[in-house]
């Protein structure tokens, strides 16, 4: 179950990041994935079947991770963290799943996707299923606010959803449209996810302002080094494919700043295979060089640089100590895969 | 949004139960047609206009008014009855959506679906949606113990829905597996809609479970008779339309009773027909002989009235009034439905 790492020279430091969450919260996330595994027990099979494969096929659990180190962070000592924790990872594996169903996609980390193994209805109902759980986990923890938080956050990463669906192919997408869609789809959970940490460890509101904040700012950084990532070889290393993206038509940053900085030729470009269908095999390739070209990736990493500085301030106001300068040291994790 | 009630001779005085439900629960159930429209908007058009459409075309809105006329009997006088008759009717709204993605349904109460208008990816999407609503307006309701019933209702109706899949096309099915099957999908949340009612209104525990069996019992007969009505020329007066259970290869009671009390050349016809691709045209009216010369629809119909006087039997408990009455009287329209 463990994440693919790849130990290149630039990346050591954002591994060694990385790494440090991973052994402050290994007691609690093995405890967790121990958790997650009897919680996703039925006596209709399929579902342990595949919410297993999903669960086993590799996900680095940054969000239950996170949850984890913001929980220590706040001081809390009840017993509900690994019920926090398995919930955050339940609700993002429902949206994993019903996303491949949305996006068609058939593979996911290199695996193939639950959606192309026990097909679409399966994966709709064990979403849905996922969904029912981490609700009942919420209700176990007895805290309305946390599930105020985390409803809240699902509904709002479903709409940042059917924004991204609603502009697939939409070429004329702004770079503000597509930040609304990062931030509702992505950003949301991970800000839910560190909240709801200081809000069970029962700390002031300017504490769990500040870690939804950084859960934010975050999430953008993560998702915008991972649309870069989808048009960058370095993301081999990460055991995933290129261009998914860009066969779906999905309008991500690099693509609006390619298409913004370009000449009227390369629009005419963008604006064929963003169509559906519309795609010759050469094109990825012509993607990738124009994106270098316009310094569209280059450029998309440095907005990412802009969040990941507004989620490591936000961890200001909080005493300086071991989880804190972990919290932080992931804000260069996930802006350094990009490398 | 009117339901479609047809008046023939023998449905008349169930069609005056039903009547009466809607009459006794009108004034609360306008203001939850208008909460309903007010908390599925959205800055996401897709989200409002896909809800719309499936709340416009004309549901019975049978398990919302059961909640409200249960709260009623139960004497609740509090401020939640809109929110949490509104909270039922999302769950069972996001479930028809995703249900409809499942069965690739195309037409719903002879109109046609939204995966059908819209396609499946905007039907799970919103469906979830309305799911994360569901739960927003448990948590404004602030009390733990319906979020628990209601969280793990959604639970089991999925996994109802999983095992009805799985056994899709799968003519060994047992009546006991089928009645698994529709206990988790349908009774679920009849029983967590009315059972929710005992609890906001504080009613001690044998009240409450009085009411959990009530819904419980009556969602199977209610289930029972209308997996009748997939194979009965009667339903053509609800705006239904005929033999979709069958194309489908749903393996409803019908089909089991048909099956077990039919000659091996019957059976053979069965085995035939519930694979995916193995119909012909005239299967159909064949299926429908069959079923009418072993009484299996009949039989189906008794089974049904079996599940209804528990229901009926349920309510004993409570004194004699007017909510009483409605809500007995609703199980004879259920089952009056398949004259």
């Amino acid at each position: 179950m463990g994440v693919v790492v790849a130990f290149g020279e630039e990346e050591a430091d954002a591994n060694r990041a990385f790494l440090a969450l991973r052994e402050l919260v290994a007691g609690e996330m093995a405890q967790t994935d121990e958790f997650i595994l009897s919680r996703m027990q039925s006596q209709v099979n399929m579902i342990p079947e595949l919410a297993g494969h999903l669960i086993r096929s590799g996900g680095k659990r940054l969000r239950p991770m996170l949850t984890l180190a913001a929980m220590k962070m706040c001081g809390y000592e009840g017993e509900h963290q690994v019920r926090l924790a398995s919930s955050v990872e339940f609700l993002h594996t429902a949206t994993l799943l019903h996303d491949d169903v949305v996006d068609e996609s058939s593979l996911r980390r290199g695996i193939a996707t639950a959606n192309e193994l026990w097909g679409n209805s399966a994966s709709v109902l064990v979403g849905d299923f996922l969904l029912s759980r981490a609700f009942q986990l919420m209700v176990e923890i007895g805290c309305l606010r946390i599930l105020e938080i985390l409803s809240q956050a699902a509904g709002v990463i479903v709409e940042g959803e059917v924004l991204q669906l609603e502009r697939s192919g939409d070429i004329a997408t702004t770079e503000d449209t597509y930040l609304r869609i990062i931030t509702a789809k992505t950003a949301t959970l991970f800000a839910a996810a560190c909240q709801a940490a200081a809000v069970i460890a029962g700390r002031p509101k300017a504490e769990e302002e500040a870690l939804e904040s950084y859960g934010k700012n975050l999430g953008i950084a993560f998702q915008l080094v991972d649309d870069a990532l989808d048009y960058s070889a370095a993301q081999a290393s990460f055991g995933k494919t290129i261009g998914d993206d860009f066969r779906e038509g999905k309008i991500t940053l690099p693509v609006v700043l390619s298409y913004r900085r370009g000449s009227d030729h390369d629009r005419a470009f963008w604006r064929r295979v963003m169509q559906p269908g519309m795609q010759n095999a050469d094109d990825l390739a012509r993607a990738a060089q124009l994106m270098t070209q316009h310094k569209a990736l280059s450029g998309t990493i440095e907005r990412a640089r802009h969040y990941g500085a507004m989620a490591q301030d936000a961890l200001a106001i909080f005493p300086d100590g071991q989880e804190k300068a972990v919290l932080s040291g992931i804000v260069d994790f996930c802006i350094s895969r990009a490398h």
